[in-house]
Protein backbone atom coordinates (compact mmCIF):
# COMPACT_ATOMS: atom_id res chain seq x y z
CA UNK A 1 0.00 0.00 0.00
CA UNK A 2 3.10 2.07 0.81
CA UNK A 3 5.80 0.93 -0.85
CA UNK A 4 7.41 -0.06 3.12
CA UNK A 5 7.93 -3.13 4.55
CA UNK A 6 6.33 -3.13 7.84
CA UNK A 7 7.22 -5.27 11.06
CA UNK A 8 4.53 -5.81 13.55
CA UNK A 9 5.91 -6.37 17.54
CA UNK A 10 2.57 -8.22 18.40
CA UNK A 11 2.40 -7.62 22.33
CA UNK A 12 -1.34 -9.15 21.25
CA UNK A 13 0.32 -12.45 22.30
CA UNK A 14 1.62 -11.43 25.58
CA UNK A 15 -0.02 -13.81 28.57
CA UNK A 16 -2.57 -11.19 29.62
CA UNK A 17 -2.82 -9.90 25.92
CA UNK A 18 -1.14 -6.80 26.19
CA UNK A 19 2.57 -4.63 26.44
CA UNK A 20 1.98 -3.46 30.35
CA UNK A 21 3.32 -6.66 31.92
CA UNK A 22 6.55 -5.60 30.28
CA UNK A 23 6.84 -2.39 32.65
CA UNK A 24 5.13 -4.30 35.86
CA UNK A 25 7.58 -6.73 35.73
CA UNK A 26 10.44 -3.84 35.43
CA UNK A 27 9.45 -2.04 37.86
CA UNK A 28 8.74 -4.92 40.40
CA UNK A 29 12.31 -6.09 39.20
CA UNK A 30 13.92 -2.73 40.69
CA UNK A 31 13.14 -3.28 44.09
CA UNK A 32 15.31 -3.94 46.88
CA UNK A 33 14.33 -7.42 48.55
CA UNK A 34 12.87 -5.74 51.90
CA UNK A 35 10.70 -3.83 49.54
CA UNK A 36 9.21 -7.07 47.77
CA UNK A 37 8.37 -8.74 50.98
CA UNK A 38 6.09 -5.66 51.68
CA UNK A 39 4.49 -6.14 48.24
CA UNK A 40 3.15 -3.75 45.69
CA UNK A 41 -0.04 -1.19 45.35
CA UNK A 42 -1.32 0.16 42.13
CA UNK A 43 -4.87 1.55 40.63
CA UNK A 44 -5.90 0.79 37.78
CA UNK A 45 -9.32 -0.52 36.12
CA UNK A 46 -7.62 -1.91 33.88
CA UNK A 47 -4.86 -3.73 31.88
CA UNK A 48 -2.04 -2.91 34.50
CA UNK A 49 -3.84 -4.38 37.31
CA UNK A 50 -3.32 -7.19 35.80
CA UNK A 51 -0.13 -6.90 34.83
CA UNK A 52 1.22 -6.12 37.99
CA UNK A 53 -0.97 -8.72 39.64
CA UNK A 54 0.53 -11.26 37.07
CA UNK A 55 3.80 -10.03 37.47
CA UNK A 56 3.78 -10.12 41.19
CA UNK A 57 2.78 -13.93 41.35
CA UNK A 58 5.67 -14.25 39.05
CA UNK A 59 7.59 -12.83 41.38
CA UNK A 60 6.32 -14.29 44.60
CA UNK A 61 5.58 -10.82 45.53
CA UNK A 62 2.11 -9.48 46.65
CA UNK A 63 -0.05 -7.21 44.60
CA UNK A 64 -2.78 -5.17 46.04
CA UNK A 65 -5.02 -3.57 43.85
CA UNK A 66 -7.08 -0.63 44.06
CA UNK A 67 -10.18 -0.52 41.73
CA UNK A 68 -13.29 1.69 41.07
CA UNK A 69 -16.26 -0.28 41.96
CA UNK A 70 -16.86 0.42 37.82
CA UNK A 71 -14.32 -1.79 36.82
CA UNK A 72 -16.02 -4.29 34.56
CA UNK A 73 -15.92 -7.31 35.84
CA UNK A 74 -14.19 -9.68 33.38
CA UNK A 75 -10.87 -6.92 34.76
CA UNK A 76 -11.73 -8.22 38.35
CA UNK A 77 -11.98 -11.70 37.56
CA UNK A 78 -8.41 -11.60 35.27
CA UNK A 79 -6.77 -9.85 38.52
CA UNK A 80 -8.50 -12.39 40.91
CA UNK A 81 -6.90 -15.33 38.80
CA UNK A 82 -3.76 -13.90 39.30
CA UNK A 83 -4.05 -13.70 42.77
CA UNK A 84 -4.39 -10.25 42.99
CA UNK A 85 -6.14 -8.31 46.47
CA UNK A 86 -8.56 -6.04 44.83
CA UNK A 87 -9.33 -3.08 47.79
CA UNK A 88 -12.34 -1.01 45.78
CA UNK A 89 -13.40 2.55 46.11
CA UNK A 90 -15.27 5.54 43.93
CA UNK A 91 -15.09 5.82 40.44
CA UNK A 92 -12.77 9.06 40.82
CA UNK A 93 -8.97 9.58 40.97
CA UNK A 94 -9.25 11.20 43.94
CA UNK A 95 -10.58 8.55 45.89
CA UNK A 96 -8.31 5.95 44.03
CA UNK A 97 -5.25 7.34 45.35
CA UNK A 98 -6.52 8.22 48.73
CA UNK A 99 -7.27 3.97 48.51
CA UNK A 100 -3.92 3.48 47.14
CA UNK A 101 -1.93 6.00 50.10
CA UNK A 102 -4.42 3.96 52.63
CA UNK A 103 -2.61 0.65 51.25
CA UNK A 104 0.67 1.74 50.80
CA UNK A 105 0.46 3.37 54.89
CA UNK A 106 -1.12 0.26 56.20
CA UNK A 107 0.76 -2.77 54.13
CA UNK A 108 4.12 -1.01 53.71
CA UNK A 109 3.85 -2.07 50.22
CA UNK A 110 5.46 0.24 47.04
CA UNK A 111 3.32 2.40 44.55
CA UNK A 112 3.98 1.66 41.48
CA UNK A 113 1.77 4.18 38.82
CA UNK A 114 0.27 2.56 36.29
CA UNK A 115 2.48 5.05 33.74
CA UNK A 116 4.26 7.71 34.79
CA UNK A 117 6.83 5.45 36.29
CA UNK A 118 10.34 5.34 34.96
CA UNK A 119 10.61 2.04 35.82
CA UNK A 120 7.47 1.15 34.55
CA UNK A 121 8.55 3.62 31.03
CA UNK A 122 11.37 1.53 30.48
CA UNK A 123 10.10 -2.18 30.80
CA UNK A 124 7.64 -0.71 28.05
CA UNK A 125 10.56 0.20 25.92
CA UNK A 126 11.48 -3.35 25.70
CA UNK A 127 9.46 -4.27 22.92
CA UNK A 128 11.09 -1.51 20.96
CA UNK A 129 13.81 -2.85 22.10
CA UNK A 130 13.05 -6.67 20.78
CA UNK A 131 11.95 -5.09 17.65
CA UNK A 132 15.33 -3.15 16.95
CA UNK A 133 17.13 -6.42 18.01
CA UNK A 134 15.23 -8.13 15.19
CA UNK A 135 15.29 -4.84 12.78
CA UNK A 136 18.09 -3.00 13.38
CA UNK A 137 17.87 -0.82 10.75
CA UNK A 138 14.27 0.47 11.40
CA UNK A 139 13.48 3.85 10.05
CA UNK A 140 10.63 4.65 11.73
CA UNK A 141 8.48 3.45 14.66
CA UNK A 142 4.58 4.03 15.33
CA UNK A 143 3.31 3.57 18.51
CA UNK A 144 -0.15 4.08 19.87
CA UNK A 145 -0.65 7.31 22.39
CA UNK A 146 -2.31 6.41 25.73
CA UNK A 147 -0.56 7.86 28.63
CA UNK A 148 2.05 8.06 26.93
CA UNK A 149 4.46 5.14 28.63
CA UNK A 150 4.77 3.12 26.02
CA UNK A 151 5.91 5.71 23.03
CA UNK A 152 8.09 7.25 26.36
CA UNK A 153 9.91 3.76 26.30
CA UNK A 154 9.75 3.36 22.60
CA UNK A 155 11.57 6.18 21.88
CA UNK A 156 14.03 5.52 24.49
CA UNK A 157 15.13 2.37 22.62
CA UNK A 158 14.95 3.86 19.56
CA UNK A 159 17.70 6.53 20.84
CA UNK A 160 19.80 4.06 22.36
CA UNK A 161 19.65 1.18 19.91
CA UNK A 162 18.39 2.39 17.34
CA UNK A 163 20.32 3.37 13.84
CA UNK A 164 18.64 7.24 13.37
CA UNK A 165 14.73 5.71 13.86
CA UNK A 166 12.05 8.42 14.82
CA UNK A 167 9.28 7.35 16.60
CA UNK A 168 6.14 8.82 15.46
CA UNK A 169 2.96 8.72 17.74
CA UNK A 170 -0.57 7.32 16.42
CA UNK A 171 -3.87 9.15 18.43
CA UNK A 172 -7.24 9.88 17.60
CA UNK A 173 -8.46 13.28 16.28
CA UNK A 174 -11.09 12.10 19.33
CA UNK A 175 -8.36 11.87 22.38
CA UNK A 176 -5.92 14.30 20.78
CA UNK A 177 -4.28 15.61 23.76
CA UNK A 178 -0.65 14.39 23.37
CA UNK A 179 -0.86 15.85 19.93
CA UNK A 180 -1.98 19.37 20.82
CA UNK A 181 0.92 18.82 24.12
CA UNK A 182 3.91 18.34 21.53
CA UNK A 183 2.09 21.91 20.05
CA UNK A 184 1.63 24.17 23.05
CA UNK A 185 4.82 22.60 25.31
CA UNK A 186 2.71 21.44 28.24
CA UNK A 187 0.16 18.98 29.01
CA UNK A 188 -2.65 19.54 27.84
CA UNK A 189 -5.83 17.93 28.67
CA UNK A 190 -8.34 16.02 26.72
CA UNK A 191 -11.55 17.69 26.03
CA UNK A 192 -13.25 14.94 24.17
CA UNK A 193 -12.85 11.08 24.52
CA UNK A 194 -15.67 10.27 22.63
CA UNK A 195 -13.13 7.22 20.73
CA UNK A 196 -13.22 3.60 19.92
CA UNK A 197 -9.60 3.11 21.17
CA UNK A 198 -10.43 2.77 24.96
CA UNK A 199 -6.48 2.40 25.79
CA UNK A 200 -5.76 5.90 24.69
CA UNK A 201 -8.06 7.97 26.51
CA UNK A 202 -5.92 8.84 29.49
CA UNK A 203 -3.62 12.53 29.73
CA UNK A 204 0.57 12.18 29.71
CA UNK A 205 2.42 12.19 32.92
CA UNK A 206 5.01 14.57 34.37
CA UNK A 207 7.48 11.69 34.07
CA UNK A 208 6.45 10.86 30.69
CA UNK A 209 6.21 14.13 28.86
CA UNK A 210 9.80 15.09 28.67
CA UNK A 211 10.68 12.41 27.00
CA UNK A 212 8.44 13.00 24.51
CA UNK A 213 9.10 16.27 24.01
CA UNK A 214 12.86 15.22 23.18
CA UNK A 215 12.63 12.16 21.69
CA UNK A 216 9.13 11.78 19.72
CA UNK A 217 9.53 13.08 16.14
CA UNK A 218 5.47 13.93 15.90
CA UNK A 219 2.35 12.38 16.55
CA UNK A 220 -0.16 11.75 13.77
CA UNK A 221 -4.31 12.39 14.68
CA UNK A 222 -6.82 9.44 13.16
CA UNK A 223 -9.93 9.73 12.77
CA UNK A 224 -12.56 7.01 14.48
CA UNK A 225 -13.12 5.26 10.65
CA UNK A 226 -9.31 5.35 9.83
CA UNK A 227 -9.03 3.49 13.34
CA UNK A 228 -11.60 0.64 12.20
CA UNK A 229 -10.25 0.65 8.75
CA UNK A 230 -7.40 -0.16 9.96
CA UNK A 231 -8.08 -2.41 12.60
CA UNK A 232 -10.34 -4.51 9.79
CA UNK A 233 -7.12 -4.70 7.84
CA UNK A 234 -4.82 -6.28 10.60
CA UNK A 235 -7.77 -8.73 11.33
CA UNK A 236 -8.69 -10.00 8.13
CA UNK A 237 -4.74 -9.98 6.25
CA UNK A 238 -2.71 -10.88 9.42
CA UNK A 239 -5.19 -13.03 11.04
CA UNK A 240 -4.61 -11.63 14.31
CA UNK A 241 -6.93 -9.91 16.79
CA UNK A 242 -5.88 -6.70 18.53
CA UNK A 243 -7.96 -4.37 20.55
CA UNK A 244 -8.44 -0.75 18.79
CA UNK A 245 -5.70 1.49 20.33
CA UNK A 246 -3.14 -1.03 18.43
CA UNK A 247 -4.76 -0.45 14.90
CA UNK A 248 -4.35 3.48 15.60
CA UNK A 249 -0.26 3.26 15.24
CA UNK A 250 -1.21 1.16 12.05
CA UNK A 251 -3.97 4.06 10.93
CA UNK A 252 -1.50 7.22 11.86
CA UNK A 253 1.18 4.73 9.30
CA UNK A 254 -1.52 4.69 6.45
CA UNK A 255 -2.62 8.63 6.67
CA UNK A 256 1.22 9.71 7.49
CA UNK A 257 1.70 7.81 4.11
CA UNK A 258 -0.62 9.10 2.36
CA UNK A 259 -0.23 12.56 3.45
CA UNK A 260 3.63 12.29 2.18
CA UNK A 261 3.36 9.66 -0.33
CA UNK A 262 7.43 9.12 -0.71
CA UNK A 263 8.41 9.53 3.47
CA UNK A 264 8.27 5.72 3.52
CA UNK A 265 8.76 3.85 -0.24
CA UNK A 266 11.19 2.08 0.38
CA UNK A 267 11.73 2.16 4.57
CA UNK A 268 11.54 -0.12 6.78
CA UNK A 269 8.58 0.65 9.32
CA UNK A 270 8.01 -1.28 12.68
CA UNK A 271 4.39 -1.36 14.34
CA UNK A 272 4.13 -1.79 18.63
CA UNK A 273 0.90 -3.47 18.51
CA UNK A 274 0.07 -2.73 21.94
CA UNK A 275 -2.82 -5.53 22.92
CA UNK A 276 -5.89 -7.59 21.74
CA UNK A 277 -7.65 -7.42 24.58
CA UNK A 278 -11.50 -6.53 22.95
CA UNK A 279 -15.22 -7.22 24.00
CA UNK A 280 -15.81 -9.78 21.04
CA UNK A 281 -19.60 -9.09 21.89
CA UNK A 282 -18.84 -5.43 20.81
CA UNK A 283 -17.10 -5.51 17.62
CA UNK A 284 -17.05 -2.20 15.62
CA UNK A 285 -17.88 -4.45 12.99
CA UNK B 1 -9.03 -26.97 30.82
CA UNK B 2 -8.08 -31.70 30.26
CA UNK B 3 -4.74 -31.58 32.20
CA UNK B 4 -2.92 -31.60 28.46
CA UNK B 5 -0.55 -30.08 26.45
CA UNK B 6 -1.85 -28.65 22.98
CA UNK B 7 0.31 -27.43 20.43
CA UNK B 8 -1.20 -25.54 17.31
CA UNK B 9 -0.16 -25.58 13.70
CA UNK B 10 -1.77 -22.18 12.38
CA UNK B 11 -2.50 -22.61 8.74
CA UNK B 12 -4.51 -19.19 9.38
CA UNK B 13 -1.24 -17.73 8.72
CA UNK B 14 -0.96 -18.74 5.53
CA UNK B 15 -0.44 -17.13 2.44
CA UNK B 16 -4.43 -17.03 1.45
CA UNK B 17 -5.57 -17.82 4.78
CA UNK B 18 -5.48 -21.66 4.46
CA UNK B 19 -3.57 -25.13 4.39
CA UNK B 20 -5.11 -25.59 1.03
CA UNK B 21 -1.98 -24.16 -0.43
CA UNK B 22 -0.25 -27.19 0.17
CA UNK B 23 -1.92 -29.53 -1.31
CA UNK B 24 -2.11 -26.98 -4.16
CA UNK B 25 1.61 -26.85 -4.55
CA UNK B 26 2.17 -30.66 -4.26
CA UNK B 27 0.24 -31.57 -7.41
CA UNK B 28 1.71 -28.94 -9.34
CA UNK B 29 5.36 -29.53 -8.22
CA UNK B 30 4.50 -33.12 -8.89
CA UNK B 31 4.06 -32.25 -12.58
CA UNK B 32 6.10 -33.01 -15.98
CA UNK B 33 7.76 -29.89 -17.34
CA UNK B 34 5.62 -30.80 -20.51
CA UNK B 35 2.29 -30.75 -18.48
CA UNK B 36 3.39 -27.87 -16.55
CA UNK B 37 3.83 -25.77 -19.77
CA UNK B 38 -0.11 -26.60 -20.38
CA UNK B 39 -1.37 -25.76 -17.15
CA UNK B 40 -3.88 -27.07 -14.43
CA UNK B 41 -7.82 -26.82 -13.95
CA UNK B 42 -9.60 -26.95 -11.33
CA UNK B 43 -13.55 -26.49 -10.01
CA UNK B 44 -14.05 -25.16 -6.93
CA UNK B 45 -16.06 -21.68 -5.27
CA UNK B 46 -13.93 -21.48 -2.51
CA UNK B 47 -10.47 -21.66 -0.95
CA UNK B 48 -8.93 -24.52 -3.33
CA UNK B 49 -9.48 -21.66 -6.24
CA UNK B 50 -7.13 -19.89 -5.22
CA UNK B 51 -4.68 -22.09 -3.38
CA UNK B 52 -4.43 -23.08 -7.02
CA UNK B 53 -4.07 -19.59 -8.04
CA UNK B 54 -1.19 -18.57 -5.83
CA UNK B 55 0.67 -21.88 -6.15
CA UNK B 56 0.19 -21.89 -10.17
CA UNK B 57 1.69 -17.97 -10.13
CA UNK B 58 4.32 -18.88 -8.09
CA UNK B 59 6.19 -21.96 -10.00
CA UNK B 60 5.10 -20.02 -13.76
CA UNK B 61 1.99 -22.24 -14.41
CA UNK B 62 -1.11 -21.31 -16.29
CA UNK B 63 -4.33 -21.50 -13.58
CA UNK B 64 -7.77 -22.35 -15.00
CA UNK B 65 -10.42 -22.48 -12.48
CA UNK B 66 -13.60 -23.03 -12.88
CA UNK B 67 -16.15 -21.40 -10.92
CA UNK B 68 -20.20 -21.30 -9.88
CA UNK B 69 -21.60 -17.87 -11.31
CA UNK B 70 -22.50 -17.46 -7.68
CA UNK B 71 -19.39 -18.00 -5.81
CA UNK B 72 -18.75 -14.98 -3.56
CA UNK B 73 -17.03 -11.95 -5.40
CA UNK B 74 -14.71 -11.74 -3.02
CA UNK B 75 -13.02 -15.62 -3.64
CA UNK B 76 -12.97 -14.49 -7.22
CA UNK B 77 -11.49 -11.01 -6.86
CA UNK B 78 -8.82 -13.18 -5.18
CA UNK B 79 -8.65 -15.72 -8.07
CA UNK B 80 -8.03 -12.74 -10.19
CA UNK B 81 -5.31 -10.86 -8.03
CA UNK B 82 -3.76 -14.55 -8.20
CA UNK B 83 -3.79 -14.44 -12.17
CA UNK B 84 -6.06 -17.37 -11.84
CA UNK B 85 -8.40 -17.38 -15.29
CA UNK B 86 -11.80 -17.93 -14.42
CA UNK B 87 -14.36 -19.71 -16.37
CA UNK B 88 -17.96 -19.51 -15.04
CA UNK B 89 -20.67 -22.11 -15.08
CA UNK B 90 -23.90 -23.08 -13.70
CA UNK B 91 -23.96 -23.47 -9.62
CA UNK B 92 -24.61 -27.27 -10.03
CA UNK B 93 -21.59 -30.37 -9.69
CA UNK B 94 -22.08 -31.39 -13.66
CA UNK B 95 -22.43 -28.01 -14.77
CA UNK B 96 -18.94 -27.32 -13.39
CA UNK B 97 -17.16 -31.13 -14.13
CA UNK B 98 -18.74 -30.44 -17.70
CA UNK B 99 -16.76 -26.77 -17.95
CA UNK B 100 -13.81 -28.46 -16.46
CA UNK B 101 -13.60 -31.11 -18.94
CA UNK B 102 -13.88 -28.72 -21.78
CA UNK B 103 -11.31 -26.71 -20.34
CA UNK B 104 -9.27 -29.70 -20.09
CA UNK B 105 -9.51 -30.90 -23.89
CA UNK B 106 -9.37 -27.19 -25.32
CA UNK B 107 -6.13 -26.04 -23.35
CA UNK B 108 -4.66 -29.68 -22.72
CA UNK B 109 -4.05 -28.32 -19.05
CA UNK B 110 -4.40 -30.91 -16.14
CA UNK B 111 -7.10 -31.53 -14.06
CA UNK B 112 -6.65 -31.32 -10.23
CA UNK B 113 -9.52 -32.01 -7.88
CA UNK B 114 -9.31 -29.79 -4.94
CA UNK B 115 -9.46 -32.64 -2.66
CA UNK B 116 -9.83 -36.08 -4.18
CA UNK B 117 -6.77 -36.45 -5.68
CA UNK B 118 -3.26 -38.40 -4.03
CA UNK B 119 -0.86 -35.24 -4.48
CA UNK B 120 -2.94 -33.08 -3.10
CA UNK B 121 -3.86 -35.11 0.01
CA UNK B 122 -0.13 -35.82 0.85
CA UNK B 123 0.23 -31.47 0.31
CA UNK B 124 -2.33 -31.35 3.50
CA UNK B 125 -0.43 -33.74 5.20
CA UNK B 126 3.01 -32.02 5.58
CA UNK B 127 0.91 -29.63 7.86
CA UNK B 128 1.05 -32.48 10.66
CA UNK B 129 4.11 -33.46 9.29
CA UNK B 130 5.71 -29.95 9.83
CA UNK B 131 3.71 -30.09 13.67
CA UNK B 132 5.64 -33.50 14.42
CA UNK B 133 8.94 -32.28 13.61
CA UNK B 134 8.37 -29.78 15.94
CA UNK B 135 6.94 -32.24 18.66
CA UNK B 136 7.50 -35.64 17.58
CA UNK B 137 5.90 -37.20 20.48
CA UNK B 138 2.34 -36.27 19.87
CA UNK B 139 -0.59 -38.40 21.52
CA UNK B 140 -3.11 -37.41 19.25
CA UNK B 141 -3.82 -35.26 16.77
CA UNK B 142 -7.15 -33.57 16.00
CA UNK B 143 -8.12 -32.64 12.08
CA UNK B 144 -11.52 -31.09 10.98
CA UNK B 145 -13.17 -33.39 8.13
CA UNK B 146 -14.78 -31.93 5.34
CA UNK B 147 -14.01 -33.54 2.14
CA UNK B 148 -11.32 -34.97 4.39
CA UNK B 149 -8.04 -34.36 1.91
CA UNK B 150 -6.59 -32.53 5.29
CA UNK B 151 -7.51 -35.49 7.95
CA UNK B 152 -6.37 -38.41 5.25
CA UNK B 153 -3.15 -36.47 4.27
CA UNK B 154 -2.82 -36.03 8.74
CA UNK B 155 -2.87 -39.29 9.50
CA UNK B 156 -0.63 -40.75 6.42
CA UNK B 157 2.23 -38.00 8.41
CA UNK B 158 1.04 -39.32 11.77
CA UNK B 159 1.83 -42.71 10.77
CA UNK B 160 4.95 -42.40 8.79
CA UNK B 161 5.97 -40.00 10.73
CA UNK B 162 4.36 -40.21 14.69
CA UNK B 163 5.50 -41.95 17.59
CA UNK B 164 2.11 -44.00 17.46
CA UNK B 165 -0.03 -40.80 17.28
CA UNK B 166 -3.18 -41.10 16.80
CA UNK B 167 -5.50 -39.07 14.67
CA UNK B 168 -9.08 -38.43 15.65
CA UNK B 169 -11.50 -35.85 13.33
CA UNK B 170 -13.75 -33.03 14.17
CA UNK B 171 -17.12 -33.12 12.52
CA UNK B 172 -20.24 -31.11 13.21
CA UNK B 173 -23.54 -32.91 14.04
CA UNK B 174 -24.74 -31.17 11.27
CA UNK B 175 -22.57 -32.46 8.35
CA UNK B 176 -21.55 -36.03 10.22
CA UNK B 177 -21.11 -37.70 6.75
CA UNK B 178 -17.27 -39.23 7.56
CA UNK B 179 -18.34 -40.08 10.74
CA UNK B 180 -21.50 -42.02 9.56
CA UNK B 181 -19.22 -43.50 6.46
CA UNK B 182 -16.92 -44.69 9.42
CA UNK B 183 -19.44 -46.64 11.14
CA UNK B 184 -21.20 -48.13 7.79
CA UNK B 185 -18.06 -48.88 6.43
CA UNK B 186 -19.08 -46.94 3.14
CA UNK B 187 -19.06 -43.14 1.84
CA UNK B 188 -22.24 -41.64 2.93
CA UNK B 189 -23.64 -38.35 2.00
CA UNK B 190 -25.09 -35.37 4.25
CA UNK B 191 -28.27 -35.40 5.04
CA UNK B 192 -27.85 -31.73 6.31
CA UNK B 193 -25.57 -29.18 6.25
CA UNK B 194 -26.92 -26.22 7.90
CA UNK B 195 -24.05 -25.77 10.17
CA UNK B 196 -21.48 -22.56 10.70
CA UNK B 197 -18.67 -24.48 9.53
CA UNK B 198 -18.93 -23.96 6.36
CA UNK B 199 -15.85 -25.44 4.76
CA UNK B 200 -16.97 -29.20 6.05
CA UNK B 201 -19.68 -29.33 4.18
CA UNK B 202 -18.30 -31.49 0.93
CA UNK B 203 -18.18 -35.56 1.22
CA UNK B 204 -15.02 -37.59 0.41
CA UNK B 205 -13.52 -38.59 -1.99
CA UNK B 206 -13.41 -42.38 -3.22
CA UNK B 207 -9.36 -41.88 -2.76
CA UNK B 208 -9.65 -40.37 0.28
CA UNK B 209 -12.15 -42.74 2.33
CA UNK B 210 -9.68 -45.82 1.95
CA UNK B 211 -6.85 -43.69 3.76
CA UNK B 212 -9.46 -42.45 6.88
CA UNK B 213 -10.79 -46.10 7.25
CA UNK B 214 -6.91 -47.41 7.66
CA UNK B 215 -5.59 -44.74 9.66
CA UNK B 216 -8.34 -42.41 11.49
CA UNK B 217 -8.51 -43.23 14.95
CA UNK B 218 -12.34 -42.33 15.30
CA UNK B 219 -14.24 -38.71 14.54
CA UNK B 220 -15.98 -37.05 17.22
CA UNK B 221 -18.88 -35.07 16.01
CA UNK B 222 -19.35 -31.35 17.45
CA UNK B 223 -23.11 -29.11 18.14
CA UNK B 224 -22.96 -25.60 16.93
CA UNK B 225 -22.70 -24.38 20.36
CA UNK B 226 -19.41 -26.21 20.83
CA UNK B 227 -17.61 -25.15 17.64
CA UNK B 228 -18.91 -21.56 18.70
CA UNK B 229 -17.56 -21.53 22.18
CA UNK B 230 -14.56 -22.99 20.91
CA UNK B 231 -13.99 -20.87 18.47
CA UNK B 232 -14.37 -17.64 20.96
CA UNK B 233 -12.05 -19.41 22.96
CA UNK B 234 -9.49 -19.32 20.35
CA UNK B 235 -10.24 -15.93 19.45
CA UNK B 236 -9.93 -14.37 23.32
CA UNK B 237 -7.37 -16.59 24.41
CA UNK B 238 -4.69 -17.15 21.52
CA UNK B 239 -5.88 -13.83 20.02
CA UNK B 240 -6.33 -15.13 16.29
CA UNK B 241 -8.84 -15.79 13.91
CA UNK B 242 -9.57 -18.85 12.50
CA UNK B 243 -12.72 -19.87 10.91
CA UNK B 244 -15.26 -21.56 12.55
CA UNK B 245 -14.29 -25.08 10.57
CA UNK B 246 -10.92 -25.02 11.98
CA UNK B 247 -12.61 -24.34 15.71
CA UNK B 248 -14.53 -27.71 15.23
CA UNK B 249 -11.12 -29.56 15.70
CA UNK B 250 -10.66 -28.00 19.21
CA UNK B 251 -14.49 -28.35 19.83
CA UNK B 252 -14.05 -32.00 19.14
CA UNK B 253 -10.84 -32.35 21.77
CA UNK B 254 -12.94 -30.24 24.39
CA UNK B 255 -16.15 -33.08 24.18
CA UNK B 256 -13.32 -36.12 23.93
CA UNK B 257 -12.05 -34.20 26.81
CA UNK B 258 -15.14 -34.18 28.71
CA UNK B 259 -16.70 -37.75 27.51
CA UNK B 260 -13.35 -39.30 28.42
CA UNK B 261 -11.82 -37.28 31.86
CA UNK B 262 -8.53 -39.48 31.88
CA UNK B 263 -7.82 -39.65 28.31
CA UNK B 264 -5.74 -36.79 27.21
CA UNK B 265 -4.05 -35.99 30.89
CA UNK B 266 -0.83 -35.33 30.83
CA UNK B 267 -0.54 -36.05 27.34
CA UNK B 268 0.56 -34.06 24.07
CA UNK B 269 -2.09 -33.30 21.06
CA UNK B 270 -1.51 -31.80 18.15
CA UNK B 271 -4.23 -29.47 16.64
CA UNK B 272 -4.57 -28.49 12.91
CA UNK B 273 -6.19 -24.89 12.51
CA UNK B 274 -7.09 -25.43 9.15
CA UNK B 275 -7.96 -21.57 8.29
CA UNK B 276 -8.64 -18.19 9.11
CA UNK B 277 -11.02 -16.75 5.89
CA UNK B 278 -14.01 -15.36 7.56
CA UNK B 279 -16.71 -12.42 6.92
CA UNK B 280 -16.00 -10.56 9.86
CA UNK B 281 -19.55 -9.12 8.96
CA UNK B 282 -20.99 -12.04 9.42
CA UNK B 283 -19.98 -13.26 13.20
CA UNK B 284 -21.24 -15.57 15.39
CA UNK B 285 -20.56 -13.26 18.44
Amino acid sequence: MLGAKVFFKCENFQRMGAYKIRGAANAILQLTDAQRTKGVVTHSSGNFAQALSLSALNLGVAAHIVMPTTAPRIKKLGVKEYKGEIYECDPCLHAREAMAKKVVREKGAVFLHPSNNLDVILGQGTAAMELLEDQPDLNTIFCPVGGGGLIAGSALAAHYFGEDCKVLGGEPFEADDAYRSLKSGKIEKNTTTNTIADGLKTVLGDKIFPIIKKHVHSIVRVTEKEIISAMRLIWERMKIIVEPSSAVALAALIRNGQDHPKRHRNKKIGIIISGGNIDLDNLPF
